[in-house]
């Protein structure tokens, strides 16, 4: 991989007063972010829900379409989502202020009808692919704002996984973990020895993408994997070629992995976001969508549903452990130290730097912007 | 409830600079408050016990009445709460220095008596009710501080219950929670569908008081209640009047609701007194005494204690839950963004504000923007 | 002991702004400092460990002697503890970067070896006496800096026990601690009633030493003591001299504790080191070797070994507790109070003071007023 130019190590980068800190740069609110399964909501009942220390409730009447509120009653800020839903309505379980869809406060019940107290922001909420949408930023760019393709969950031919970890880093880390297909040694235990090989890249500005296909230089090939994508032929030790092509993608803010086959077809399909939970964006919560392509024996795909859950999910928390890692050893030092090589990184930090909110300025420890301001409904 | 004139929430309230937040108001130390029951501290032991993040060290001599010791020695800060109690003194587990009654040190083993280190601050101290009561702030005004009626500890027609919750919130919480009856949809679950009607208030410099009647609008009597009040008639889904009126009256800093019959004999006195723990005052200790007026059959009163205690306890769970969730809430966006609408918990929280001490000024680190501030619907 | 000159205790003390708080002086990197046990580092193994904040791994390669690096790979800052050992290199779990005992990278494995990214820095290591030591500060004073003496770990007439509690406080507390003998109250539990007979001290620029006698004034002598001291006589209730003298000394940064026979014989030899673990220097994990001179009878040491094991780890744990205590109470006011009266302790406390590194100046959130000056008794 010569294209690399490796840059010295021997100062420790200083945080750069012109350039964000990276963990320092907010996930932009301008987008559709999922932030629960939709069969986690039950009818009649609300949900309590979090975009960057937003508190949001969620709440599906039994007639009708899921509305969203921010979660706290004005009267003493209790969260709405303790509450009872009737009807079209949510009502506080405390004094028992009911709030309406629009947000609108329409009952106190101990205080006449004739003027009653204003209500509480709502959020723009859809629902798809199993997972329940809301857009947390201005509310006045939600329909004009592109919803993403959700994997294949549309598509018959295939089979799609949930995944719902939340993890303790900035959403950052996710997509880098993600993209740079070198950090395979990491998962060895799992895959065997593979090797990625870098094929290309692509990007624009609110876009990068990067082509991997994979030796596997040593070690038994998963039974998961087996299942999947068939049988390699052995070659005795020698690297043999693996044919499928893997295409990972940050979409502003989305990722997705793509692999196909030698002939070209979709043969799995990764969609993921990753929400930031609380005000500071030190927590994520991720929501994924596994499409795999049924075979054609048909049985076969729910034989080893199982078997790829157990692999995916090892893998998984592989990379759940060195990502928190990670924000760790950036909390120790409270900036961003990485020395990065590889151009795709780079060029992906450039994006998220770009496309998200920078923090004003690295708070002397937590004085910070308000995390959403919300807006007029 | 046509005498309460709603308010506009159509904007959020920003903290008002030239008046104090009431959850940054301290509580007045110049006032006699409990702070152990009685019977948890036996003879030639101590209690290390805490007001507003000053240690207090209880000790009862084997003879005499108990004294109180700021509860750190002065010579390496270790409390003496963990030393040993001879005869009228204290004296530290470390290296053995011995404080007297008066908070004089009375020995150091290894230090000639000719002239020893000085002692430690010593508190006023009152027992009572089964109570013992400091007066932590200044010494000099304990004797002419009042020393409050405690419900009906003395009287023999009553039976009394001791309640110590401890609650992780301000203690103006606590104020507000009793005083504002139309909370009662919180407890629907142990009370059933109850509304409370506003009879009327009282108020002066260190007190204000509220009166109310309840009707019951749906749902079963309680077994407790009906066993202490007697059995409403069953008016087939009609409103039932219940004749019983409830007093709520914050006399600073106590708190008590006293339950008068329809011949207007009190049937039920509860006094209480919220008594912050740290230093930053978001914990409280609460100490309540509970009478009941015993009813003539004698031993009706010991047959429905137990049930008394399981009621009582539910609903005061619910009440802590609910006020842990409003000091959670603040502690969020670091200011009392509160929109209140009932007359007397305004007047309450006025009254709070100007006998407490404020905070001086909001310390850097948690005055901080708010979270999500809402904007009207 | 009439050498001592008590001191007023009558107004708090407040932090000395021309003085440093004694809990604000660092540790002074430039020592020897064990940081593991030599058994606890397997040949082709690492292990991660602190200096005061700064992460370092140890290395032991499967052939040739342990190595330390800092413990970040520059890449991602991902522990290189985490990693594999291979040869004389560490590689990185993540994307496989390869580090040698140099620090040097020697490997990335997806990068051509014409320019690799510098690697990470050094810390010299020795071992010793069981233990694993690093040179946290300068390393070009490492060579030139004296090595402690171990106790007796290199002579075959004592046998040696091996401690490392970790103690959550400020490593000064500890040399206070062990140099108060008047402190034997707190172990009157497991020692009887002993009184320390001050017989002397001695001083340097850089240590700090004293001499003590002790005498039993009551209860039983414990068995442990009995079998490594011999039975004294009983004197029916009077005061009985123990004729070995106790021998405390910090000779900065390490502590021993030395006992010696009426014929002037060495029977006890503890040495101590007290190394912080967080950047804070609030945590201390402490390393001691304890020797013990072998009896005539040669099994009789192995007899009592668990015993005395038994009996030092509950006057440990004593300890343990009471500095905890000590740190507790300083962190609640934000500076050092203690009401010192006894010059040896005076006179380690500024040989602390003077041989570490003054912490700049007290951050601006934990330089707090105390909770509660304390008054005048």
């Amino acid at each position: 991989m010569n294209q690399i130019s490796p840059v010295q190590t021997d100062t420790t980068p200083e945080p750069q007063p012109h350039h964000p800190d990276l963990r320092r740069v907010n996930a932009n609110p301008d987008f559709w972010y999922p932030v629960a399964w939709s069969s986690d909501l039950r009818k009649g009942k609300t949900l309590a829900v979090s975009y960057a220390g937003t508190p949001i409730v969620l709440v599906r009447p039994e007639d009708g379409s899921v509305f969203a509120l921010y979660d706290r009653c004005p009267h003493r800020q209790v969260p709405l989502s303790k509450g009872t839903v009737n009807g079209q309505t949510v009502r506080c379980c405390y004094h028992g202020w009911a709030f309406g869809r629009s947000g609108r406060c329409i009952d106190v019940p101990y205080l006449g009808k004739g003027k009653l107290p204003n209500g509480v922001r709502t959020f723009p909420v859809r629902e798809a692919g199993g997972l329940i949408f809301v857009f947390p930023g201005n509310p006045e760019k939600a329909d004009s704002t592109p919803f993403p393709k959700l994997a294949q969950t549309d598509n018959p031919k295939y089979k799609t996984k949930h995944f719902s970890p939340r993890v303790n880093c900035h959403y950052t880390f996710m997509h880098e973990n993600l993209m740079d297909m070198n950090h395979q040694f990491l998962h060895r235990r799992q895959m065997g020895q593979i090797k990625a090989r870098f094929l290309g890249q692509d990007k624009g500005e609110d876009f990068i993408e990067a082509r991997y296909s994979f030796m596997r230089c040593a070690g038994q090939q998963p039974l998961a994997e087996r299942l999947i994508f068939g049988k390699h032929k052995d070659l005795q030790g020698k690297e043999q070629p693996v044919e499928e092509v893997v295409t990972i993608r940050t979409e502003y803010p989305y990722q997705t992995l793509r692999i196909t086959d030698k002939d070209g077809d979709l043969i799995m399909d990764l969609w993921t976001a990753y929400v930031p939970v609380d005000k500071d964006e030190r927590i994520t919560q991720s929501f994924g969508l596994l499409s795999i392509l049924r075979p054609q024996t048909p049985f076969l795909i729910d034989m080893i549903w199982p078997a790829l859950g157990w692999f995916t999910n090892r893998i998984f928390l592989e990379d759940k452990d060195i990502v928190e890692l990670e924000q760790a050893a950036w909390n120790e030092v409270g900036y961003d130290r990485n020395v990065e090589i590889f151009p795709v990184v780079k060029a992906l930090r450039e994006l998220l730097i770009r496309s998200g909110i920078p923090q004003d300025m690295p708070p002397a420890n937590t004085a910070q912007q308000p995390a959403t301001p919300a807006t007029p409904a």
